[in-house]
């Protein structure tokens, strides 16, 4: 057993290109309420999305978060992009809880893992 | 003034289209003696690379990392993967302070950003 409290993390790992990323850079508002419910909804719902290979998440307290999404191919992310639920609750984030967001939609061409032996 | 006590964050904004992403996701050892100062030193020597746009990074506490360096074309992306100090600090990385990372490269498609009004 590990003398951690949480499950140990593990990245995504480097799928073979091509595949796609999406990569969601905020700033959060005071007001997060209802925050959670949400993000844990949706971190549910872009799983039952074919060709969803996951997601990688990193909060600095009180500053920038970035979220990686990784999507097998382009009809995937066009896929969850228009899906009612996400767009509400993206409506939502703008009206709330974010102050400044940056997303982009890139195709990966090169990938690379490492793992301690 | 504001009554945070850090310089407001803000995301590297939204670019035109086409333009690079090097996403690299880290799970740290206990062992970061020397991490900081080779960090700062890259975040330095990546601002001379012509093609240089730009790099985000958030830190969960216990947790993942994730890096965001964004580059104008893959000249760019080259010359830093080439860079000597930067090859050393990655060589060190295995060794030292990285359990696992992933590299992903990425050709940029689409960008958006919102910031509140």
């Amino acid at each position: 057993m590990s003398d951690h409290s949480e499950a140990p993390v593990t990245p995504v790992e480097a799928y073979e290109p091509p595949y796609y990323v999406a990569v969601f850079t905020t700033v959060r508002t005071q007001d997060q309420s209802g925050y959670s419910e949400t993000n844990a909804r949706m971190e549910d719902l872009v799983k039952d999305v074919p060709g969803f290979l996951g997601m990688d998440h990193a909060q600095t307290p009180g500053g920038l978060g970035i979220t990686v999404g990784y999507f097998r191919d382009a009809d995937a992310l066009t896929e969850w992009r228009n899906n009612a639920e996400h767009r509400a609750a993206q409506k939502r984030g703008q009206a709330e809880w974010y102050q400044s967001y940056t997303l982009h939609v890139a195709k990966v061409e090169r990938s690379q893992g490492f793992t301690r032996g």
